[in-house]
C-alpha cells in the first residue's frame, strides 16, 4: 500500500500517519521527493481498508499496490483456465466456441428450428432465456421452468449444449440442474447473494460484465464465484454504457486483451447485445475473434420480426450461417482453430 | 408508436410495414415529408416489441411515445406520493428528512455514540448496512443478524427510525421484519427478482439509482416494486459513473428535478456515494436541498479513520453537527420546512 | 515520480530500471512489498515522459506524484484568485456573479430588451454569441462584427459588462479590443494554439470546461493561458458528457469543491448548458450557488420560441427574475453576499 | 420534423403548435395516439430550429427526421468515395492502407530510422507529429517546422507519404504546403474555424473522432470541412472517453460498420491513442480491419523507452513488423487487399 501526503503535509501529519501505521502491524517507509512525501506500507495488508489512512490529516489518497482480485489473478495462476461445459472446452489452445439462439425461448417450433439450423451452422452451445430479466414488470417474462424440459428434446437430437441465466437462488437451483452452463447477467454482475450461490454450483458459469464495471470490479466479481469452490468461469464481454447512441452499449473489445494479461479465466464476447442492432454483428464478431476470445455468444431467430424481446439485434438464420463461413479464415490469422 | 422508414425505403417496404402494424390489429397512419416517411401506430401497443417492427425491411427505427415506466409516472398519477416510515412523512410539502449513520454497524459502542449524534443534531432515520454488498468477497461483510437487536435498543433509546439494506430475498424478509425502510441498493436496482420481492413487503423502499441507469430505467424498476401492491417507494441519486476521477461517482443533482417532473415519488440525495470524499459531502448536501430534494442521507462516523468501510467518506461527527446547522437557511430559501 | 513494478518482475529487470533513473540524473528508491516493488524517484523529473519509464521490462506502471498544472495549482499559490471584469470582481469574498443574456446576439431590438431586463433583475455581465461555434456548418452561424457596436451601446445605457465567446486567434483579437471577457467555449478547452493567445490578451479569460475534460485537464488548460501572462482566468463548468439523456449534458456541480481545493481560480457554473432545459435551471442554478461557486451564467431570452439557437434551455425574462428574488437567501445561507 | 406533445396537452396548446407551424410557411399534420399527440411537420425545415417549437406550451419534445450531416452522408451521396493520398488510394474496394511512425518527430536520426523500418514492413504513409497538441504547456512541443525539411529527405529516399497534424490556420497552411495530408486531432474536431480552413486546403484531410463525439457529432464536423470543397476526407477511430481505465481511451470498433452505413467516407483506426497501451495494440488492430476499416494507424518507435511523448503506446520496430506479417491474412479473411 502506499500513502500519498499532500504537498503541504507538515511533519507532525507525516509522524502521525507512520505511528497509525505501526499501530496497525504494519511498517511504514517514507520517501521524501520534491513534490510530497509517499509513504511505502509493507507488511500483512489484507483486511486493512486503505480508506482508513485516507482518513488521517495530511494524507492526499492511499493506493493499493495489489489488485483486489486474487482467484481470478493471472498474478496467482499463471496457466490459463480450460472450462470444459459438458465436455466443450473453453480457453486458450481450444477451439473457437460459439453459442447461438434466440433472447427467449418462446415456443417449442421456434427453439427446434433455431437449434437446428445454429447445429448445422457449426454451434456448440444454445443459449436461450427462460427467466428474463427485462426492464419493465410489464414486458415478456419468459417460458419458465417449461423450457428445461423443451431444451432436453433438443439436446436429445442435437447434442447442443445449453447456456441460460438465472436471475435468482431459486433460478439458479434449476439452471443447476437442468443446464449444462449458468449465465450470470449483466446487470446481477454485483448480486453478490447470487454469485456466491453460483459459487456452490456444479455448473460453470458465464459471467457477463456489468455495463458499467471496470475489469478490477468483474474480475472480482468472478472471485465471489471461485472463492465458493466453483473454478469455472468463463467471462463474457457485451458492451458498456457511454455516451455513444449508435449503438446499444458500446463493445469493449480490448476488454479481451486486458483480461487475458490481468487474468487465466476464458472470455467470449456477445456482440448481439454488444451493439444492439443486427447489421453490425458480424463484423463485430469477426472482430472479437481477431483480437484474440475464446468464443462468442450471437443471438439468433427463425423469425426475428416476430421475436418477443431483442428482434432488432437478432441475425436471420441466413445471416448466422454467412457469420459461420467467415469465421474460420480469421480463426486461423490468428492461430485459433474452429 | 412511431416507425421511421429509411430515407431510400422503397412503397413496396413502406405497404409491407403497413401490412404488419394491420395484422397486430392496429393501425398505420403513414405520413411522408421530404426527408422520409413516419408511420405513426395507433391501437393498443401494449405487449407489442418496438423492436418487432425495426426488423423490417426499410425501417430506420421505432420510437415509443409513451414512457416505459407506468405506477411510477407523474402521466398516471398527477399528485406527490408522502412516504410515510414508521411515522416519519418524506415527500413533497414535507419536512426536509435526513438520514445519518455509518457505512456499516460495526460494534454496540459504534453505533449508540453514533446514533445519540446523529439524534442530537437533528436526523430522524439511522442508517448502516448489516449486509455489506463488498465488492471483493475477502472484505468485510457486515454483522448480520446481530445487528437488528443492537438497533432495536438503539430506536428504543432515541427513537431513530432504521434504513438498511437488503440483499437478496432472504435478507429482504428480515430487514422488512426488523427495520423501518428497505434499501435497495444501486447494484441491486435490476435485481428483477430482489424488486419483485420488495413489492410484497410491508415496509417503505429505497430504491436507490444503479450506477449507470437512466432515469426510464430507475423509474421502471421503482414500477417494479410499486406494481407488487408496495406503493412506499422513495428514490435516492447516489452518484452515476462517469469518466471523471476527482469523486468516486458523479453526483447528477439533475435528477432531482427531472425525477419530480416525470414521477411522483419522492427523491432524496446522497451525497455521500455521490461523491466518495468527505470534503465535499456538505457543500453538495446543500446543493441537493437547494436542487429541491425531499432529503438526504449522509455517512457518519464517530471515528472514520477506523471505520471498516467507506471511512474516507464519512463525516466526523462535528462536521455532520456544522452541516445539519446550515441546512435549515437553504431549506427556506427554496420554501422547505426542516 | 513512482514506478510500479509488476508482480512476477525479476531482480534485473529492477536493476535495469534503476540504472535508466540513474542514468537521467535521477535518484532510485526501491521499495519492496509483498505485493510488488515500487521504485520511487527523486530529483528534478520536468521535463521527463513518465511514459518512458513504462516501455521498460518488468514495470506495470508509472505515476506521477505531482499534479501536471502548476500556476492554477492552489499548491503553489495559496490564495483565492480574484478576478477583476472591468470592476466587476469575480472570487471568493466577492458577490456571487451573474452573467445573463441569449445564446445568440440576433437583432438590436432582441438584445437591448434582454439587457435592460436582466440588468434590472440584478446581473452584472450580459452573456451573448456573435460568433457561433454551431454543430452544423449550415446553421445560424452569428451577427459577427456588427454586434460589438451594438453591445456598445448596450454598455453605454446599462453598464452590464460583456462576455462573449472567441472561436480563432483572429476573433480572440476582436472580442480582447471590444469586450470586457473573453469566453473560451467547451469545445476549444484544448485548443491549444487559442489558449497560448488567450495567454497574451489584456482581458480576462472564461475557461468552459471541455465536454469530456477531467479538472487535471481543464486546470492544464488553465495553466496554458496563465503561463502567457494573463492571471485572470474564471473557470466555468457546464456540463459533461456521460450516458445520462434527461439532461443535454450532467452538470457535475462537484466540481466547484473539488476546483476550489486543487486551484485558487474562482469557478462559476452555467445550469443552461449543463442541463438543456429551462425548467431545470432555476433549481441547478440555486444549487451552484449552494456548492459555493463563485457566479452563475444563464441563457435567457425575451422570445425563447423564436429564438435562432438554445431557445429550449433559455428561460423567460420573468422566470430569470423569480430566479434572481431566489438567489439571495441561498447564497446568504452558505454566506455569499449578492 | 415531429413534434411531440405532453400526455396531458391540451387541445388549445396544439392548435398554438399548429398555428405556429403554418405561421412558419409549414405544414403540421396531428396525429393522435393514445399516449400522445404527434405533430408532423412538413415543408422545407432547413433553418428553423427544432428547439423553438419545444419552448411551446404543452410541446414534450422536438425531433429532426432527417440527419443533421448532408455532404457526408450516404443518403445523399451513395457511392463510397476512395480518397487519393498523393497516388495512395483509401476506401473501399482499395488496398488497406497503413499508417505508422512516432508521436512526435525528435531528431533526423530517429526519424530515418523509424521510417525506413516502417516501409520496409509495408506501410505507405509516415505519421509523426511536428507541433504537438501537449496538454500541459511544460512538456515537449515538437520539432516545428523543421521537421518538413527532414521529412523531404525521408520522404525521397523512402517514397513514404507523410501526414501530420495542424493545430491551427497558420500551422495548416504549412502542413497543406508541405505534407500530404492534413490531420486534424481529436481536441480540435470542433475547431469549427480550422475546420473551415481544412475545407479550403488542397491535401486530403484525416479527421479524428473527437473523445465525446457521437457519429452525427464527427460527420457534421466533416461537412465542415467537405463544405469548404475539399470532398477527400478520412475519418479516424482513436478512442473515446469512458469510466473504464484498463485503457486510455476505449476503442469504439463499431464505429467502422455503423460509419460505412451511414457515410460514404473511409474511416481508419488507430489503436495506439485507442488503447494507450503497446501490449494492446496489435490485437485491436487486428480487430480493425476484421471490423471493415480502411486503414489503420498505428505508432512505431526505434526506442519507444526514450521516446519524448507517447512512449508506452509505441511498438518496438520488432512488434510493427510482427503485426504487419499478421495483418494479411486476416484483411483476406474479410476480402480485402494489402
Amino acid at each position: 500500500m502506499l500513502i500519498l501526503m499532500k504537498s503541504n503535509a507538515s511533519e507532525e501529519q507525516l509522524r502521525a500517519v507512520a505511528a497509525r501505521v505501526s499501530e496497525l502491524g504494519l511498517t511504514a517507509h517514507p520517501l521524501k521527493s520534491s513534490a510530497r512525501t509517499v509513504v511505502g506500507v509493507t507488511g500483512d495488508i489484507n483486511g486493512h481498508d486503505p480508506a482508513a489512512f485516507s482518513s488521517l490529516p495530511g494524507v492526499s489518497r492511499v493506493m493499493r499496490l495489489s489488485v483486489p482480485f486474487k482467484l481470478a489473478a493471472r498474478e496467482f495462476h499463471e496457466d490459463d483456465t480450460v472450462v470444459n461445459v459438458s465436455g466443450v472446452s473453453i480457453g486458450a489452445g481450444q477451439k473457437l466456441c460459439v453459442m447461438a439462439g434466440p433472447c427467449s425461448f418462446e415456443s417449442p417450433d421456434q427453439v427446434l428450428a433455431i437449434a437446428r439450423a445454429v447445429k448445422a451452422a457449426g454451434a456448440t452451445l444454445m443459449r436461450g432465456g427462460l427467466f428474463k430479466p427485462r426492464t419493465s414488470p410489464f414486458s415478456f417474462q419468459g417460458l419458465g421452468k417449461d423450457g428445461f424440459k423443451l431444451m432436453a428434446d433438443v439436446r436429445r437430437e442435437t447434442g447442443l449444449r445449453f447456456v441460460t441465466e438465472a436471475m435468482d437462488e431459486a433460478g439458479l437451483e434449476l439452471v443447476d440442474e437442468h443446464a449444462d452452463m449458468i449465465q450470470i447477467g449483466a446487470r446481477n454482475m454485483q448480486n453478490f447473494s447470487l454469485l456466491k450461490r453460483a459459487g456452490k454450483a456444479r455448473k460453470p458459469v458465464l459471467l457477463k460484465r456489468g455495463m458499467s464495471a471496470t475489469l478490477e470490479e468483474w474480475l472480482t466479481a468472478a472471485d465471489y464465484v471461485l472463492s465458493g469452490g466453483n473454478r469455472n468461469v468463463v467471462l463474457c464481454e457485451r458492451g458498456i454504457r457511454t455516451f455513444a447512441t449508435h449503438t446499444r452499449n458500446t463493445l469493449d473489445l480490448s476488454a479481451v486483451p486486458a483480461v487475458k494479461e490481468l487474468s487465466h479465466l476464458p472470455i467470449i464476447v456477445d456482440p448481439s447485445h454488444g451493439t444492439g442492432f443486427r447489421q453490425y454483428v458480424p463484423p463485430m464478431a469477426l472482430a472479437a475473434v481477431a483480437a484474440g476470445a475464446d468464443g462468442i455468444m450471437v443471438e439468433v431467430h427463425n423469425e426475428p420480426e416476430k421475436a418477443k424481446s431483442d428482434g432488432g439485434q437478432s441475425l436471420y438464420i441466413e445471416q448466422f450461417e454467412a457469420l459461420m463461413k467467415a469465421i474460420p479464415a480469421v480463426a486461423q490469422a490468428v492461430g485459433r482453430a474452429t
